[in-house]
């Protein structure tokens, strides 16, 4: 039979899977001989068998419940309801991974109207008795219960008014009393029955509200920022309650081993004296510093001060505790490893090896690579955002805090920034047309669209902030303000803040702190490759990308997207001719005068590349991406092109696709243009000779063919790219090898990856499509499923931005076993946006390719995800 | 080493693969002792490998064919280019399907300018001897060295016209040598080179143009209509000369053992004295019938009835032979199976049984289940067709023949229509709206979409014609006219034809037979459903097609879609109420009108299948697909819903999906509006208490979820379904089981069949949406890229149309096999458009489904084609 529920004295810190990081932690810290009040935990399983046995708690585990209940009386020598001895506890939720402030907690349980008095004979304390009981009532209202704890608030301020009491504490007993006496009536008026006067009654609802609050709408909110699946469940930790508010000898505090802000090895935090946690939290009265204590109670500080030493030499690692003390008494409520700044996170990683604490690879395992991106980016000030006004949520799309005043469109933005302000593009969605104001902008906040839409994607290329896909704003581009759904306007100009790492949007300007990296910083990156088996490439279409990249640590170009090339002005209207070419001889003119300049943005790129590798991807999207689509702009090109403007509309309209991203695009467009693909192959293969004839590191192009779902179509694509380019290289008279490969981002070819192997050098997963038609969703389309969905608990996080390994994850591993059966030494990589995930790093580390490829400011966290990855695997 | 090469006798019929169906038949009459002249086969396998080596005949095959040769001249005692005693021989492709008048011929092959004089000589007749040598030039240089065949015909003129000569019989020798000089002369100015005297050179450039045919265009064409694989290639056959057209003791004809229209058994076919097979197709003399053939030459003909006889029994099957009459000696040519029109295949096969010739099994694999489309559907009387004037083509979508007035509108057509005119519906693309005008229609026209977009699958539904995709016509629904490539225009009111069954579009009207389901078809198909272990259901959302579908052998229904049902004016009315309700509570209110229609339509469709399962698929299409697209019908919407027209178009612009096949959707409908999930579900069930407790076959509903990607997607839906079912059943008193399954459609869903099994009772391919996604291609906006894709050689033919079972094979196998793992009794079945396809319909048979289901007139193809899978898997 399952064991439910365990005593502290049962467990250990490695049983945080059972028990919860904070049960795990009361039972490691019991067994080390802390001083920690003595409890049970029941466990997880509990939790999840509760949802599935239809929110109920089953008999058995009931059972066991009350036997560790009597067994721990037994060993506090106290009882539940007992009112001359009564035992009082607390009950806290606690789930595998730390999850603050999410759940719910109840304190002084096992308070009735009898317990009460024996409680005040046996303190002689009778306010304190009377304010614990007070405090139950409400949390127990509050949190089992769901009564609103307004009722509350509002019948105590009434109390304290008629007694003329300006504090809490300057309410005597008899007006605890009195505020205890309207609570029950609260209660019952609000519920149509007493208040459950059984400890018993009181200590499973209790644990029924925290495996409840393990879904409440934050809750799960949480665990989808945080990765954390919502099968886990929370372990409920049951722990008699010590008491901080008994007296000028008693107090609660909490504190770190290290400044979690800076790294500082100094023991930082701060206590209250006769106060309980929740007085901290409310910040009625200023705590004190931690050092402080050392003067007022010098024992009790002293032997604080050890044990936490002692506990961070025992985690190896930074502590956050909360303690006691209870007349004079230092007790031990909770120790866990302390959240801390990206910093400070540097900063204790790399001090703690010198120390002798952890090894360089300890070090590494206990960072959080999506930390970097706060290192990376501007953040805000944390004093600045307190104050902010929050007006929506979108999602965080592109790391980096940003304000500035709303523009609609590219133009008007460019035309702002140019006569220097500070501009934030905000659209219903991007499109390559909108490149040059997301250049000058801030940030970029659009209306529609996941965490992999044009303006996600390239916000991120950029190192840009943005928030995309902020469905509750009302949007109106062209008469150039947005409305929040309480009805806020915000026009053009007008100031507003993006939050790009929370995704969340405040109204105004918010102070921002730069990003800046320390020695610290390289100090990881440079144990992160001592470690990594996988290269980190990035994914890059200009110079500027490419070098910053290449400082952040890149080892070459995953995936450089051609047509990123095209929107300068004049090769943009070269681009477009070719589109609306009658012939091939017409297409071939325009074509023509592309070359140079892609033959030149590819030379800029192998030499910013110092000799890595760099595999650009042949044209893409479909072409009417590159046509605009409203009357006025069509008119004007028309004019340009020096064509009838209906005659331009028909090819707009003959090109208009119903499902363009299964459309005519990527390959298909070398397949029905192979002029295209000569092209582009010419002004590569060019490029690469120039940069060789010039000296330095000898450049090996990789040509990377997009789209394909059939061996024949690649083939014909590769017979064209290698007829080129053999001619050109046999011109030039030297020697060059060059690679041709494809993406992987269609099922079908990852399907019969066996035959395309034969003719791909490489592999490129392309998982973003990959993922969109394994799943049958648009990232583009998908912001109004997924909410519906994460709300229903269907999904957890968007599969879009977290590779899915169970699905998308089969097929890559279906296509990376038959690649290899075919081509064992054939290079696989992935330069999906999943490049730069962490967990889909590790994934990609488990099927042993050579290379993840991101966007230039996620090539840190993607080092020491590999890293990580790297050595996992090794164990 | 490889054999390439093959003599007739060392051949036989099984070698069809190798030697082609001509030259196996060939050497099985060789050895029959058949009077056939003698040569040898060169083999598909040189063909394929001519192509592998970059269109060059490897020495090793070209020694063997050398080789090969000598030891023929030996036989026949005659050499190649030997003037005195000239061997002569005749080359002809000959693949392993019959592709009648796909590839080339030629003939007379050995003469030159010495070896013309020999025959001259050898024969007694030098007019003979220059004939045959000028058709040789004739044929050799348009063939081989393609020079246009009117250069040659000119001169032929002018000779004759000098020389007074009306017919070619009136031209002398001397006419003939003439001609033969200018002959020469056409091909040294057109080659720069004079014509090849040697005849080994006139061989291998002959043998090389053969290969070269099997690549051209009408070749691919061909072989995509007929679903024959490019990989095949043809084999060439070297065959000694014999002639018809050596005095009037020669003769030619092709005959068949059965009449190939009626399938009547009588010797049917024709032959010209004095003439070679090009006479007789250049029809300039009129042949004679077969039977004449008993009172010209009684022995001949008693000869030739015999052998025709010998060989329908040897090959058990109706025969088509050709055959030569040199100085009164018959030579067989070639013998194959007859082509034949479905009636006459039906009669032909029953009969064959009848006859004791075919066993019932052999009989049902010789038919070919794709010709009872002939049967089930109009036809143009083929008479009329011969003068019709073809306009366009487009995709065959929907089989049957039309003719009528082309309308633009659903709305223009209805009209005519109710005036008694016969219409025809043409459109850009089809959408929901256009339903009551595709009714009415004779036929439906369109410029965009493929084999499985809107007006395809509605029209096979409907059983009516349909080509698609007729890309190159420029249509303008809102002018009302249309236009061809070269100028034509035809305005609303003008006449055309359409040929469903083959895509072609003609101008003016064509005389249409009318289908007839002969007794010999009933026959046939109740010796498939002897044989076939799959059931066949259909897809059917109407009484009127569950009913055609039931006469036509269906055996349940396998999709209902149940947005069909929603289209009727004031059903759509309350469903758009539906669509932009703004509560729950409104969303309720609408649901509730849809309620009552949607449970008539349950309770008709189980009415009409007697007991036969019926699965019913919830709502699927994005909901903005009921709305209006257009400013008119968006203002007079909004006035019949009482709502202004701007918050109208902004409910329409926010359902805007930029990709909506990969949108909001199937059961993502139901995931965030669980409302009509429970409104379908209880019209389903409720539907179904009611039609069983009326009394007859019990009615087993199979609720079918679509687009489901994830197990606790389909869950949350099933588990809305359940409790509506239940309830509705538990309230009724009565028992009645049902069954709730999804489609497999998305590829995850396949990948994690196991995972979807422990919920779904049953998965339906959708193999529509599958290989969609799978490919990355969608079929509305695949026909641009198709054409490319042929021509190139990259697709043999529509994977929307025809089931990839490399690819998409490949998921449906593994979510087979991992659908079973989990649940071993799972019933599966395939409801896309493939389930009317015989090729997918065998590979369904592999994976050994419970059913295919098919639009109701496919139903018999698939019964035939599920017989033909199911005798030759117990092979």
């Amino acid at each position: 039979m399952t064991k439910y529920v365990y005593m502290f004295t049962e467990g250990n810190a490695g049983m945080k899977n059972l028990l919860g990081g904070k049960g795990a932690n009361l039972a490691e810290m019991t067994g080390l001989g802390l001083p920690v009040p003595r409890g049970f935990t029941i466990s997880t399983e509990a939790c999840t068998r509760y949802y599935e046995d239809g929110k109920i708690i089953a008999a058995e585990i009931e059972k066991e419940i009350f036997e560790t209940l009597a067994k721990t009386e037994e060993n506090v020598g106290k009882k539940l309801g007992d009112a001359r001895n009564p035992f009082l506890v607390s009950v806290r939720s606690g789930a595998r991974a730390s999850m603050p402030g999410m759940m719910d907690t109840i304190l002084n349980l096992g308070l009735n109207d009898e317990v009460v008095k024996g409680l005040a004979a046996l303190t002689g304390n009778e306010r304190f008795a009377y304010d614990s009981y007070r405090r139950f009532i409400t949390m127990f209202s509050d949190v089992v219960m769901e009564i609103d704890k307004s009722k509350y608030e509002k019948v105590f301020d009434a109390v304290k008014e008629e007694k003329g009491a300006k504090l809490d504490t300057d309410l005597d007993a008899e007006g605890m009393k009195e505020v205890v006496r309207r609570y029950l009536s609260v209660y019952q008026v609000n519920k149509g029955e007493p208040f459950p006067q059984d400890p018993k009654i009181q200590l499973m609802e209790s644990v029924k509200a925290v495996f409840r609050s393990w879904n409440n709408e934050r809750a799960i909110l949480y665990r989808r920022m945080n990765d954390i699946p919502g099968s886990w469940g929370t372990a409920v930790n049951i722990q008699e309650m010590v008491y901080g508010n008994m007296g000028d000898t008693s107090g609660t505090g909490v504190a770190f081993t290290r400044n979690p802000a800076t790294g500082e090895k100094k023991l930082y935090g701060e206590f209250l004296m006769n106060a309980q946690g929740e007085d901290v939290v409310a910040g009625i009265r200023t705590p004190q510093t931690i050092d402080q204590l050392a003067s007022v109670m010098p024992e009790v500080y002293e032997q604080f001060a050890k044990t936490a030493e002692k506990l961070e030499n025992h985690y190896k690692d930074m502590q956050d505790m909360e303690f006691t003390i209870e007349r004079g008494q230092l007790f031990m409520l909770q120790t866990r490893n302390g959240k801390r700044t990206a910093a400070a996170a540097m900063k204790v990683a790399v001090d703690m090896v010198k120390e002798g604490l952890n090894t360089k690879e300890e070090a590494i395992m206990k960072l959080d690579p999506k930390q970097l991106d706060a290192l990376l980016h501007p953040t805000f000030d944390p004093a600045a955002l307190k104050a902010a006004t929050p007006i929506s949520r979108g999602l965080p799309a592109s790391p980096g805090a940003a304000s500035g005043e709303v523009y609609f469109s590219a133009e008007d933005a460019t035309k702002a920034a140019e006569e220097g302000k500070k501009v934030l593009l905000v659209r219903l969605e991007t499109s390559p047309e909108d490149l040059a104001g997301m250049n000058v902008a801030q940030g970029i906040l659009t209306g529609r669209g996941g965490m992999t839409s044009h303006a996600a994607v390239v916000a991120r290329g950029m190192g840009k902030c943005c928030v995309s896909g902020c469905s509750d704003l009302i949007i109106k581009e062209e008469e150039k303000y947005f409305q929040t759904p309480d009805g806020k306007r915000f026009n053009e100009g007008d100031c507003i803040s993006l939050d790009g790492t929370t995704g969340i949007v405040y109204s105004g300007n918010i102070a921002t702190q730069e990003a800046s990296l320390s020695g610290d910083f390289r100090t990881i990156m440079d144990w992160s490759d001592e470690f990594r088996t996988m290269k980190v490439r990035t994914n890059a279409d200009t110079v500027r990308d490419a070098n910053v990249a290449f400082e952040l640590g890149a080892q070459g170009i995953g995936l450089c997207r051609t047509e990123h090339m095209f929107f300068e002005e004049e090769r943009i209207f070269a681009f477009r001719q070719m589109i609306v070419a009658k012939s091939e001889e017409a297409r071939r003119k325009a074509l023509a005068k592309i070359l140079p300049y892609q033959q030149g943005g590819f030379e800029g790129l192998f030499k910013a590349m110092k000799g890595y590798p760099v595999t650009i991807r042949l044209l893409d999207p479909p072409l009417h991406e590159f046509l605009p689509q409203n009357a006025d702009d069509i008119e004007e090109l028309a004019g340009a092109l020096n064509m009838r403007s209906c005659d331009l509309k028909d090819i707009i309209e003959s090109l208009h696709e119903l499902n363009p991203m299964l459309g005519h695009r990527g390959c298909r467009l070398a397949v029905t243009y192979p002029e295209i693909a000569e092209m582009q192959t010419t002004a590569i293969i060019a490029a690469a000779i120039a940069v060789n004839r010039e000296g330095g590191p000898k450049v090996i192009p990789e040509i990377m063919i997009p789209l394909v779902c059939e061996l024949k179509e690649l083939k014909f694509v590769k017979d064209i790219i290698v007829k080129t380019a053999d001619a050109l290289i046999a011109q030039s008279g030297i020697e060059m090898p060059y690679h041709v490969g494809t993406m992987i981002e269609i099922p079908r070819a990852a399907l019969t990856a066996d035959e395309i192997a034969t003719e791909a050098e490489f592999f490129s997963f392309g998982t973003n499509d990959l993922t969109q038609m394994t799943y049958g969703l648009s990232r583009d389309d998908a912001g109004k499923i997924l909410d519906a969905y994460y709300q229903k608990k269907i999904f957890e996080s968007d599969p879009t931005a977290r590779l899915d390994t169970v699905g998308v994850g089969k097929l890559m591993q279906i296509a990376t076993e038959a690649g290899r059966k075919t081509r064992p030494d054939i290079k696989l990589g992935i330069c999906g946006e999943h490049g730069g995930d962490p967990s889909s790093v590790h994934f990609c580390n488990t099927l042993n390719f050579s290379y993840v490829s991101c966007s230039p400011f996620r090539v840190p966290i993607a080092r020491l995800a590999a890293a990580q990855a790297a050595i996992l695997q090794r164990k």
